[in-house]
């Protein structure tokens, strides 16, 4: 019987192929092929366009990717090919990066940044002001109010998937307590359907998105949803950047009633003129939240594994069904 | 019988003046006084001298701080008064502080705070860069660092006690493993006694400090044990500034050998031409961990807990001994 033919992007760490079967043979595939490859299971390049490199695959059965979301993938690679996504692999670092966003908020670290730079201490009291405009909190608080905490703070998660039970498990560690969104209500599990986001939204203090990118996820928050939210409650964006439409927060931002951190945006890259960049009250990071040393190894980690499972005809993990 | 009479200060929030037992009287204290003051529980100003409402004060057999470190009570209180520190009021902000403090280093906060104000997304790689300078790192990772994570990471927390056990809970929730360190050893909660500093110091990723500053920890982090941290490991003070010796971290950190994120100095306010300002891999908040809507309102719970407690004759919390 003929080897198993699994293609790895060449982008791929050597040093991690030695997590593969040794009874398959492994394929190196360039980002831009220049002749007909015949592979059975494709891993595509997580960081370079699929279209370029799919034309050229010939045999493909499988597509295992490296992410999370793989909005796109079927359009190119047709109805005949499983589509496997990397769900689970991303679980660790974007929690981590959801809760230290919204820690660094809280926390005012981008001011303190921007302090130290200043040689300034006493400019702390700005923390102060800033709680004071942005929650419209006017009461005699003292001491005066330079960080705010996540113990007591009520979070909504939308999208309660493996990473939400991820950012879920570790806000609880800081005395959070989570209200959980889903597309389909589990009662069992005290999950709402996404029919229930506004009504939760003016009872939280933070919305978490971590939902893929569907035609039902695109522009699920907009201006009413943000008008909806708290005076100075937090949206945080781990999703995609279209799931949010940016001319709204925009304006919910520059008009002061909400602050924001997002990991994604739309468009993306942000362009150098785009009026998010001078936001108030918005951390943006450019899409690294899951780019850790240890994200490589689990991702090739699974891949190995699905290699295991296809040659040994068992049910693939992660198989990604519908328009998504 | 006379009513118990305590003293608060001026600054203290008339509104949380209710948690008080309605059967003792109530002495508002003015920073300055300017004639005597009999009263028998003190709560001095947590944020101004108490060298400046000592002299003026008759009578006190108590004073009960809003702090969670009294260094210097005692010189000015003499001998016969009982001393109670806040310990436990802090727990919940210090512990997030660290969290947040920890996140925002390995997360790049301040470094992508910077590429916001030069609209610049694409300047991302420089967190690989640095990733690489500061750890040494050359393995070929695929993708670039441009993260790290707190899972799998070894923090060593020195000063096991309510805020050492609040910070290690929460990292837990990371997946951190922890390793305690405290005065006296304390083997079946596999707490290790300050003599094991060293020996621990080059196996860890991160050292947090929590301890009082006392003879035994001021200085207690010089340039041998800052030598004996891994390359790129990272310091925490959420203690008190002079557990560390500046100079010796100065040098550290422009040697390229550690990262550190601290909320106490040595001087503070850390004067505008202080080097301090200017070190690489240094995050510095102004002495602001605890300082949340919060706090005050736990603050003033424990004092009115620990009136009652005197009034009825029963033993305070958090009496202070020793010389701290």
């Amino acid at each position: 019987m003929a080897k198993l033919r699994v293609g790895y992007p060449d982008t791929m760490d050597p040093e991690l192929l030695r997590y593969f079967p040794a009874e398959v043979e492994l394929v190196c595939i360039p980002a831009e092929p220049t002749e007909p490859i015949a592979i059975d299971f494709w891993i595509p390049p997580p960081f370079s366009p699929i279209a370029k490199v799919w034309p050229w695959l010939r045999g493909v059965r499988v597509a295992q990717s490296q992410l999370a979301g793989v909005d796109g993938y079927r359009a190119i690679v047709g109805a005949d090919v499983i589509i496997c996504d990397a769900m689970g692999v991303h679980s660790i670092p974007t929690a981590e990066w959801v809760v230290s966003a919204m820690m660094s908020v809280y926390r005012r670290i981008p001011l303190f940044e921007n302090l130290r730079q200043a040689h300034d201490w006493r400019a702390r009291k700005q923390a102060n002001e800033h709680y004071r405009a942005i929650t419209h909190d006017l009461r005699p608080h003292i001491p005066p109010v330079l960080q705010e905490e996540l113990a007591g703070k009520r979070v909504m998660i939308v999208g309660y998937g493996s990473i939400g039970k991820a950012i879920e498990q570790r806000l609880l560690s800081f005395e959070v307590e989570t209200i959980r969104i889903a597309r389909t209500a589990r009662p069992a599990e005290k999950v709402y359907s996404t029919a229930s986001l506004r009504e939760f939204l003016p009872q939280v203090d933070a919305v978490v998105l971590i939902v893929p990118l569907t035609a039902e996820t695109q522009g699920l928050i907009g201006a009413e949803e943000l008008a909806l939210m708290k005076q100075g409650a937090l949206l945080v964006n781990a999703a995609r950047g279209a799931v949010v439409q940016t001319a709204a927060l925009v304006d919910a931002l520059n008009a002061g009633c909400i602050r924001a951190a997002v990991d994604v945006t739309d468009p993306e890259p942000i362009p150098e003129d785009h009026p998010l960049w001078d936001c108030p009250n918005l951390l943006i990071t450019p899409h690294v939240a899951a780019s850790t040393p240890e994200f490589g190894r689990r991702c090739v980690q699974l891949a190995a594994e699905q290699v295991r499972r296809f040659a040994a005809g068992e049910l693939l993990l992660n198989i990604v069904t519908g328009d998504y």
